[in-house]
Protein backbone atom coordinates (compact mmCIF):
# COMPACT_ATOMS: atom_id res chain seq x y z
CA UNK A 1 0.00 0.00 0.00
CA UNK A 2 1.19 3.72 -0.55
CA UNK A 3 2.96 5.09 2.25
CA UNK A 4 2.76 9.04 3.01
CA UNK A 5 4.94 11.11 5.19
CA UNK A 6 3.42 14.47 7.03
CA UNK A 7 6.08 16.26 8.69
CA UNK A 8 4.59 18.13 11.83
CA UNK A 9 4.82 20.81 13.63
CA UNK A 10 2.54 22.15 17.38
CA UNK A 11 2.03 23.55 20.50
CA UNK A 12 2.44 20.96 22.76
CA UNK A 13 0.49 23.16 25.67
CA UNK A 14 -3.28 22.15 24.64
CA UNK A 15 -2.45 18.66 24.64
CA UNK A 16 -1.75 15.83 26.65
CA UNK A 17 0.68 14.43 25.12
CA UNK A 18 1.38 13.02 21.17
CA UNK A 19 0.14 9.49 21.99
CA UNK A 20 -3.73 8.44 21.37
CA UNK A 21 -6.05 8.14 24.59
CA UNK A 22 -9.41 7.25 24.55
CA UNK A 23 -11.42 10.81 25.40
CA UNK A 24 -8.51 13.04 25.69
CA UNK A 25 -7.22 15.51 23.67
CA UNK A 26 -4.07 14.32 22.19
CA UNK A 27 -1.97 15.55 18.97
CA UNK A 28 -2.54 11.69 17.29
CA UNK A 29 -6.37 11.58 18.47
CA UNK A 30 -6.73 14.70 16.87
CA UNK A 31 -4.53 13.94 13.50
CA UNK A 32 -6.39 10.76 13.19
CA UNK A 33 -9.47 11.91 13.19
CA UNK A 34 -8.83 15.04 10.85
CA UNK A 35 -7.11 11.76 8.09
CA UNK A 36 -10.50 9.92 8.89
CA UNK A 37 -12.24 13.02 8.28
CA UNK A 38 -10.63 13.69 5.06
CA UNK A 39 -9.98 10.20 3.48
CA UNK A 40 -13.05 8.71 4.85
CA UNK A 41 -11.35 5.57 5.99
CA UNK A 42 -10.11 4.85 9.73
CA UNK A 43 -5.94 5.80 9.43
CA UNK A 44 -3.91 4.48 11.53
CA UNK A 45 -0.50 6.45 11.65
CA UNK A 46 3.30 5.80 13.14
CA UNK A 47 5.31 8.66 14.68
CA UNK A 48 8.94 9.03 14.92
CA UNK A 49 8.72 10.88 18.92
CA UNK A 50 5.91 10.22 21.41
CA UNK A 51 6.41 13.34 23.25
CA UNK A 52 4.71 13.80 26.64
CA UNK A 53 1.91 15.61 27.94
CA UNK A 54 2.98 20.00 27.21
CA UNK A 55 6.02 18.91 24.88
CA UNK A 56 5.99 20.21 21.71
CA UNK A 57 7.63 19.51 18.14
CA UNK A 58 9.33 21.83 14.81
CA UNK A 59 10.27 18.85 13.23
CA UNK A 60 7.92 15.77 13.80
CA UNK A 61 7.75 12.93 11.17
CA UNK A 62 4.08 10.51 11.17
CA UNK A 63 3.47 7.90 8.24
CA UNK A 64 0.25 5.92 7.62
CA UNK A 65 -0.75 3.84 5.11
CA UNK A 66 -3.73 4.16 1.82
CA UNK A 67 -4.97 3.25 -0.94
CA UNK A 68 -7.04 6.16 -1.55
CA UNK A 69 -5.35 8.51 -4.06
CA UNK A 70 -4.32 11.95 -2.37
CA UNK A 71 -3.17 15.42 -3.96
CA UNK A 72 -0.80 16.48 -1.90
CA UNK A 73 -1.09 20.23 -1.62
CA UNK A 74 -4.76 20.09 -1.54
CA UNK A 75 -4.32 17.78 1.38
CA UNK A 76 -2.23 19.61 3.11
CA UNK A 77 -3.98 22.55 3.14
CA UNK A 78 -6.96 20.51 3.84
CA UNK A 79 -5.72 18.92 6.82
CA UNK A 80 -4.21 22.05 8.54
CA UNK A 81 -7.59 23.55 8.14
CA UNK A 82 -8.49 21.02 10.62
CA UNK A 83 -5.51 21.01 12.78
CA UNK A 84 -4.63 24.10 12.63
CA UNK A 85 -3.63 26.63 14.25
CA UNK A 86 -2.04 24.56 17.85
CA UNK A 87 -1.09 21.65 14.97
CA UNK A 88 0.25 22.42 11.65
CA UNK A 89 1.41 20.03 8.72
CA UNK A 90 4.79 21.57 7.24
CA UNK A 91 5.21 19.01 4.62
CA UNK A 92 3.42 16.07 2.98
CA UNK A 93 4.96 13.50 0.75
CA UNK A 94 4.88 9.98 -1.16
CA UNK A 95 7.44 7.87 1.10
CA UNK A 96 9.24 4.47 -0.19
CA UNK A 97 6.96 1.27 0.50
CA UNK A 98 9.01 0.56 3.55
CA UNK A 99 8.71 3.54 5.16
CA UNK A 100 7.92 4.07 8.41
CA UNK A 101 8.01 7.33 10.98
CA UNK A 102 9.25 5.03 13.74
CA UNK A 103 11.44 2.33 12.78
CA UNK A 104 13.22 3.69 9.81
CA UNK A 105 14.29 6.58 12.21
CA UNK A 106 18.11 6.77 12.71
CA UNK A 107 18.33 10.12 14.83
CA UNK A 108 15.78 12.07 17.23
CA UNK A 109 17.41 15.57 18.28
CA UNK A 110 15.52 17.59 20.93
CA UNK A 111 16.08 21.06 22.03
CA UNK A 112 15.66 22.07 25.77
CA UNK A 113 15.38 25.90 26.00
CA UNK A 114 16.11 27.38 30.00
CA UNK A 115 15.13 30.66 30.74
CA UNK A 116 18.20 32.45 32.52
CA UNK A 117 16.61 35.59 32.36
CA UNK A 118 15.99 38.00 35.74
CA UNK A 119 12.31 37.36 34.71
CA UNK A 120 10.44 35.21 32.77
CA UNK A 121 10.57 36.31 29.08
CA UNK A 122 6.86 36.63 28.54
CA UNK A 123 6.53 36.26 24.74
CA UNK A 124 8.48 32.25 25.37
CA UNK A 125 7.15 31.46 28.84
CA UNK A 126 5.35 28.51 26.78
CA UNK A 127 8.70 27.19 25.33
CA UNK A 128 11.26 28.11 28.18
CA UNK A 129 11.65 26.88 31.46
CA UNK A 130 12.55 29.47 33.42
CA UNK A 131 15.24 29.10 36.69
CA UNK A 132 15.80 31.71 39.29
CA UNK A 133 19.21 31.00 39.99
CA UNK A 134 22.68 31.40 38.62
CA UNK A 135 24.11 28.53 36.98
CA UNK A 136 27.30 26.90 36.29
CA UNK A 137 27.45 26.26 32.54
CA UNK A 138 31.21 25.53 32.44
CA UNK A 139 30.72 22.69 35.17
CA UNK A 140 27.19 21.80 33.29
CA UNK A 141 29.28 21.81 30.06
CA UNK A 142 32.09 19.65 31.61
CA UNK A 143 29.56 16.64 32.61
CA UNK A 144 27.17 16.88 29.75
CA UNK A 145 30.75 15.07 27.88
CA UNK A 146 30.39 12.36 30.39
CA UNK A 147 27.39 11.26 29.43
CA UNK A 148 28.07 11.08 25.89
CA UNK A 149 28.50 7.84 23.93
CA UNK A 150 26.63 4.18 24.31
CA UNK A 151 24.83 3.63 27.94
CA UNK A 152 22.32 1.97 29.75
CA UNK A 153 20.53 4.99 30.53
CA UNK A 154 18.27 3.84 32.94
CA UNK A 155 19.33 6.39 35.75
CA UNK A 156 17.41 8.89 32.97
CA UNK A 157 14.91 6.61 31.94
CA UNK A 158 11.00 6.79 33.94
CA UNK A 159 10.14 3.30 33.67
CA UNK A 160 12.48 0.48 33.07
CA UNK A 161 10.24 -2.21 31.42
CA UNK A 162 11.54 -5.59 29.71
CA UNK A 163 13.19 -3.67 26.76
CA UNK A 164 16.52 -2.26 27.11
CA UNK A 165 17.75 1.56 27.73
CA UNK A 166 20.88 1.32 25.76
CA UNK A 167 20.42 4.31 23.64
CA UNK A 168 23.64 5.98 21.76
CA UNK A 169 23.89 9.51 23.09
CA UNK A 170 25.35 11.52 19.88
CA UNK A 171 24.99 15.11 21.16
CA UNK A 172 24.46 16.92 24.63
CA UNK A 173 26.08 20.24 24.43
CA UNK A 174 24.84 23.74 25.78
CA UNK A 175 25.23 27.12 24.14
CA UNK A 176 24.21 30.41 25.22
CA UNK A 177 21.66 32.41 23.07
CA UNK A 178 20.98 35.84 24.69
CA UNK A 179 19.27 35.16 28.37
CA UNK A 180 18.33 31.74 27.31
CA UNK A 181 20.00 28.73 27.49
CA UNK A 182 19.37 26.04 24.89
CA UNK A 183 20.25 22.51 25.31
CA UNK A 184 20.42 20.12 22.08
CA UNK A 185 20.49 16.35 22.68
CA UNK A 186 20.67 13.73 19.71
CA UNK A 187 20.60 10.20 20.26
CA UNK A 188 19.67 6.86 17.65
CA UNK A 189 16.48 7.08 20.22
CA UNK A 190 15.56 8.11 23.35
CA UNK A 191 13.76 6.09 26.43
CA UNK A 192 10.71 7.74 28.44
CA UNK A 193 11.60 11.20 29.89
CA UNK A 194 15.24 11.60 29.13
CA UNK A 195 15.77 14.72 27.64
CA UNK A 196 14.11 16.10 30.62
CA UNK A 197 16.17 14.22 33.12
CA UNK A 198 19.75 14.66 31.69
CA UNK A 199 18.38 18.23 31.58
CA UNK A 200 17.67 17.97 35.22
CA UNK A 201 20.59 16.35 36.09
CA UNK A 202 22.61 19.21 34.52
CA UNK A 203 20.32 21.62 36.39
CA UNK A 204 21.20 20.01 39.83
CA UNK A 205 24.57 19.96 38.46
CA UNK A 206 24.65 23.50 37.46
CA UNK A 207 23.10 25.49 40.67
CA UNK A 208 25.39 22.84 43.29
CA UNK A 209 22.88 19.89 44.38
CA UNK A 210 24.42 17.35 42.41
CA UNK A 211 28.51 16.50 42.57
CA UNK A 212 29.50 16.67 39.09
CA UNK A 213 32.39 14.45 39.29
CA UNK A 214 29.72 11.47 40.27
CA UNK A 215 28.49 11.81 36.91
CA UNK A 216 29.88 7.98 35.87
CA UNK A 217 28.66 6.60 38.82
CA UNK A 218 24.92 8.05 38.71
CA UNK A 219 25.53 6.92 34.95
CA UNK A 220 26.57 2.97 35.79
CA UNK A 221 24.38 2.91 38.52
CA UNK A 222 21.23 2.11 36.06
CA UNK A 223 19.06 3.70 38.94
CA UNK A 224 16.42 6.22 38.47
CA UNK A 225 16.43 7.48 41.96
CA UNK A 226 20.20 8.70 41.38
CA UNK A 227 18.55 11.49 39.69
CA UNK A 228 16.11 13.61 41.39
CA UNK A 229 14.92 16.37 39.37
CA UNK A 230 13.29 16.15 35.95
CA UNK A 231 13.04 19.24 33.84
CA UNK A 232 9.66 20.51 32.92
CA UNK A 233 7.68 19.47 29.91
CA UNK A 234 7.27 22.55 28.53
CA UNK A 235 10.47 23.77 27.98
CA UNK A 236 10.91 20.39 25.67
CA UNK A 237 11.05 20.86 21.58
CA UNK A 238 11.03 17.70 19.62
CA UNK A 239 13.63 19.87 16.75
CA UNK A 240 14.56 17.54 14.28
CA UNK A 241 14.39 13.52 13.52
CA UNK A 242 16.91 11.53 10.45
CA UNK A 243 16.01 8.94 8.43
CA UNK A 244 18.42 7.02 6.55
CA UNK B 1 11.87 63.18 43.40
CA UNK B 2 13.91 60.32 41.94
CA UNK B 3 13.11 58.91 38.97
CA UNK B 4 12.92 55.26 38.61
CA UNK B 5 13.58 53.41 34.75
CA UNK B 6 12.05 50.19 34.00
CA UNK B 7 12.44 48.06 31.48
CA UNK B 8 9.83 45.26 30.85
CA UNK B 9 8.88 43.10 28.47
CA UNK B 10 4.88 41.67 27.72
CA UNK B 11 3.00 39.48 25.86
CA UNK B 12 0.16 41.70 24.52
CA UNK B 13 -2.22 39.08 23.66
CA UNK B 14 -4.16 39.30 26.86
CA UNK B 15 -3.93 43.57 26.64
CA UNK B 16 -5.97 46.14 24.62
CA UNK B 17 -2.80 47.60 24.51
CA UNK B 18 -0.25 49.87 26.74
CA UNK B 19 -1.92 52.90 27.09
CA UNK B 20 -4.60 52.87 30.39
CA UNK B 21 -8.48 52.87 29.92
CA UNK B 22 -10.41 52.97 32.79
CA UNK B 23 -12.15 49.08 32.88
CA UNK B 24 -9.81 48.05 30.16
CA UNK B 25 -7.38 45.54 30.93
CA UNK B 26 -3.99 47.14 29.50
CA UNK B 27 -0.32 46.94 30.62
CA UNK B 28 0.02 50.38 32.13
CA UNK B 29 -3.36 49.58 34.06
CA UNK B 30 -1.90 46.54 35.56
CA UNK B 31 1.95 47.91 36.03
CA UNK B 32 0.35 51.54 37.48
CA UNK B 33 -2.09 49.26 39.55
CA UNK B 34 0.81 46.96 40.80
CA UNK B 35 3.15 50.02 41.76
CA UNK B 36 0.41 51.53 43.74
CA UNK B 37 -0.10 48.23 45.39
CA UNK B 38 3.80 47.97 46.18
CA UNK B 39 4.50 52.01 46.87
CA UNK B 40 1.18 52.74 48.67
CA UNK B 41 0.67 55.73 46.84
CA UNK B 42 -0.50 56.56 43.70
CA UNK B 43 1.68 56.15 40.83
CA UNK B 44 2.14 57.53 37.00
CA UNK B 45 4.08 56.53 34.59
CA UNK B 46 5.65 57.35 30.98
CA UNK B 47 6.16 55.32 28.67
CA UNK B 48 8.41 55.12 25.67
CA UNK B 49 6.56 53.11 22.95
CA UNK B 50 2.48 53.19 23.31
CA UNK B 51 1.97 49.71 21.53
CA UNK B 52 -1.70 49.35 20.58
CA UNK B 53 -3.69 46.25 21.52
CA UNK B 54 -1.49 42.91 20.65
CA UNK B 55 1.12 44.44 20.20
CA UNK B 56 4.35 42.95 22.35
CA UNK B 57 7.32 44.57 24.00
CA UNK B 58 10.60 43.09 24.44
CA UNK B 59 12.44 46.24 25.46
CA UNK B 60 9.99 48.74 26.29
CA UNK B 61 10.54 51.66 28.83
CA UNK B 62 8.97 53.21 31.80
CA UNK B 63 9.84 55.55 33.99
CA UNK B 64 8.08 57.31 37.27
CA UNK B 65 9.07 59.35 40.38
CA UNK B 66 8.42 58.65 44.09
CA UNK B 67 9.70 59.64 47.25
CA UNK B 68 9.46 56.08 48.50
CA UNK B 69 12.56 54.32 49.55
CA UNK B 70 13.14 51.64 47.29
CA UNK B 71 15.52 47.88 47.55
CA UNK B 72 15.34 47.49 43.89
CA UNK B 73 15.57 43.76 43.24
CA UNK B 74 13.31 43.63 46.23
CA UNK B 75 10.85 45.67 44.35
CA UNK B 76 11.44 44.28 41.11
CA UNK B 77 10.36 40.52 42.28
CA UNK B 78 7.78 41.57 43.84
CA UNK B 79 6.37 43.28 40.89
CA UNK B 80 7.38 40.47 38.74
CA UNK B 81 5.10 38.59 41.22
CA UNK B 82 2.19 40.56 40.24
CA UNK B 83 2.13 41.38 37.03
CA UNK B 84 3.86 38.05 36.43
CA UNK B 85 3.82 36.17 33.91
CA UNK B 86 2.70 38.23 31.13
CA UNK B 87 4.03 41.14 31.84
CA UNK B 88 7.93 41.04 33.21
CA UNK B 89 9.74 43.41 34.75
CA UNK B 90 13.45 42.70 33.30
CA UNK B 91 15.31 45.53 35.07
CA UNK B 92 14.84 48.20 37.59
CA UNK B 93 17.35 50.68 38.27
CA UNK B 94 17.55 54.61 39.68
CA UNK B 95 17.66 56.84 36.26
CA UNK B 96 18.63 60.62 36.29
CA UNK B 97 16.47 63.55 37.64
CA UNK B 98 15.39 64.42 34.59
CA UNK B 99 15.06 61.22 32.64
CA UNK B 100 11.62 60.42 30.84
CA UNK B 101 10.79 57.27 29.60
CA UNK B 102 9.26 59.48 26.54
CA UNK B 103 10.85 62.67 26.12
CA UNK B 104 14.38 60.99 26.51
CA UNK B 105 14.25 58.43 24.29
CA UNK B 106 16.06 59.33 20.91
CA UNK B 107 14.88 56.35 18.67
CA UNK B 108 12.71 53.15 19.12
CA UNK B 109 12.86 50.29 17.32
CA UNK B 110 10.65 47.25 16.64
CA UNK B 111 11.06 43.69 15.09
CA UNK B 112 7.73 42.56 12.34
CA UNK B 113 8.04 38.78 12.15
CA UNK B 114 6.54 37.26 9.14
CA UNK B 115 6.00 33.66 9.08
CA UNK B 116 6.45 32.57 5.22
CA UNK B 117 6.66 29.11 6.29
CA UNK B 118 4.20 26.70 4.34
CA UNK B 119 1.69 26.56 7.06
CA UNK B 120 1.92 28.72 10.61
CA UNK B 121 4.24 27.68 12.77
CA UNK B 122 2.42 26.66 16.09
CA UNK B 123 4.85 27.85 18.35
CA UNK B 124 5.35 31.44 17.36
CA UNK B 125 1.35 32.13 16.35
CA UNK B 126 0.90 34.55 18.66
CA UNK B 127 3.87 36.58 17.30
CA UNK B 128 4.08 35.94 13.85
CA UNK B 129 1.65 36.97 10.91
CA UNK B 130 1.46 34.11 8.32
CA UNK B 131 1.50 34.88 4.78
CA UNK B 132 0.05 32.24 2.78
CA UNK B 133 1.59 33.53 -0.65
CA UNK B 134 4.71 33.78 -1.73
CA UNK B 135 6.35 37.14 -1.66
CA UNK B 136 9.01 38.94 -3.77
CA UNK B 137 11.56 39.51 -0.93
CA UNK B 138 13.73 41.57 -3.37
CA UNK B 139 11.28 43.81 -4.51
CA UNK B 140 10.22 44.76 -0.72
CA UNK B 141 13.78 45.17 -0.11
CA UNK B 142 14.49 47.29 -3.13
CA UNK B 143 11.45 49.30 -2.15
CA UNK B 144 11.87 50.06 1.62
CA UNK B 145 15.08 52.05 0.40
CA UNK B 146 13.04 54.48 -1.07
CA UNK B 147 11.50 55.29 2.53
CA UNK B 148 14.80 55.49 4.59
CA UNK B 149 15.16 59.20 6.11
CA UNK B 150 13.34 62.08 7.35
CA UNK B 151 9.83 62.21 5.93
CA UNK B 152 6.59 62.92 6.22
CA UNK B 153 5.20 59.67 6.81
CA UNK B 154 1.25 60.48 7.03
CA UNK B 155 0.76 57.86 4.23
CA UNK B 156 1.68 55.57 6.76
CA UNK B 157 -0.07 57.17 9.81
CA UNK B 158 -3.38 56.25 11.49
CA UNK B 159 -4.62 59.47 12.46
CA UNK B 160 -2.90 62.72 11.33
CA UNK B 161 -3.81 65.25 14.22
CA UNK B 162 -2.43 68.60 14.62
CA UNK B 163 0.93 67.38 15.41
CA UNK B 164 3.95 66.46 12.42
CA UNK B 165 3.95 63.50 10.94
CA UNK B 166 7.64 64.23 10.22
CA UNK B 167 9.79 60.94 11.24
CA UNK B 168 13.68 59.77 10.86
CA UNK B 169 13.48 56.52 9.61
CA UNK B 170 17.35 55.29 9.60
CA UNK B 171 16.41 51.25 9.53
CA UNK B 172 13.79 49.38 7.27
CA UNK B 173 15.52 45.99 6.51
CA UNK B 174 14.45 42.70 5.96
CA UNK B 175 16.31 39.60 6.93
CA UNK B 176 16.10 36.19 5.99
CA UNK B 177 15.31 33.66 8.94
CA UNK B 178 14.50 29.91 8.40
CA UNK B 179 11.03 30.15 7.62
CA UNK B 180 10.33 33.78 8.64
CA UNK B 181 11.03 37.12 7.21
CA UNK B 182 11.79 39.67 10.17
CA UNK B 183 11.00 43.46 9.25
CA UNK B 184 13.24 45.60 11.56
CA UNK B 185 12.00 49.02 11.56
CA UNK B 186 14.21 52.01 13.70
CA UNK B 187 13.13 56.11 13.97
CA UNK B 188 13.55 58.88 16.20
CA UNK B 189 9.80 57.89 17.13
CA UNK B 190 7.08 56.25 15.34
CA UNK B 191 2.91 57.67 14.42
CA UNK B 192 0.87 55.86 15.08
CA UNK B 193 0.39 52.34 13.21
CA UNK B 194 3.39 53.44 11.26
CA UNK B 195 5.75 50.56 11.47
CA UNK B 196 2.29 47.75 10.40
CA UNK B 197 1.61 50.49 7.56
CA UNK B 198 5.09 50.11 6.54
CA UNK B 199 4.69 46.28 6.71
CA UNK B 200 1.60 46.37 5.01
CA UNK B 201 3.03 48.38 1.82
CA UNK B 202 5.73 46.34 1.45
CA UNK B 203 3.85 43.30 1.71
CA UNK B 204 1.61 44.79 -0.99
CA UNK B 205 4.41 45.41 -3.01
CA UNK B 206 5.82 41.51 -2.55
CA UNK B 207 2.61 40.05 -3.27
CA UNK B 208 2.54 42.13 -6.51
CA UNK B 209 -0.70 44.09 -5.50
CA UNK B 210 1.15 47.63 -5.39
CA UNK B 211 3.85 49.30 -7.66
CA UNK B 212 6.69 49.39 -6.50
CA UNK B 213 8.49 52.09 -8.64
CA UNK B 214 5.41 54.06 -6.81
CA UNK B 215 6.76 54.20 -3.42
CA UNK B 216 8.09 57.94 -3.69
CA UNK B 217 4.91 59.21 -4.66
CA UNK B 218 3.04 57.30 -1.97
CA UNK B 219 5.20 58.62 0.67
CA UNK B 220 4.93 62.44 -0.80
CA UNK B 221 1.01 62.00 -1.33
CA UNK B 222 0.69 62.80 2.51
CA UNK B 223 -2.52 60.57 2.24
CA UNK B 224 -3.53 57.61 4.21
CA UNK B 225 -5.62 56.27 1.90
CA UNK B 226 -2.65 55.48 -0.39
CA UNK B 227 -1.45 52.58 1.84
CA UNK B 228 -4.14 49.69 1.79
CA UNK B 229 -2.79 47.10 4.38
CA UNK B 230 -1.84 47.57 7.91
CA UNK B 231 0.01 43.83 9.46
CA UNK B 232 -2.02 42.67 12.09
CA UNK B 233 -1.07 43.74 15.44
CA UNK B 234 0.54 40.08 16.93
CA UNK B 235 3.35 40.15 14.31
CA UNK B 236 4.59 43.34 16.27
CA UNK B 237 6.84 43.64 18.42
CA UNK B 238 8.88 46.94 20.26
CA UNK B 239 12.38 45.79 20.55
CA UNK B 240 14.15 48.38 21.94
CA UNK B 241 14.65 51.95 22.94
CA UNK B 242 17.67 54.45 22.39
CA UNK B 243 18.43 56.99 25.06
CA UNK B 244 21.62 59.47 24.67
Amino acid sequence: MPVYRLNIAYDGSGFRGYAKQTGIRTVQGELESALTTYLKEPVATSVAGRTDSGVHARGQVVSFETEAGIDLERFRRALNGIVGPEVSVREASVAADDFNARFSATWRRYRYLIDIGSAPDPLRRHVAWHVDRGLDVETMRATSTVLLGEHDFSSFCRSTDARSNIRNLTELSLVDADGFLEVWAQANAFCHQMVRSLVGYLYDVGRGFSDPSAAGEVLAASDRSMVATVAPAHGLTLWEVGYR
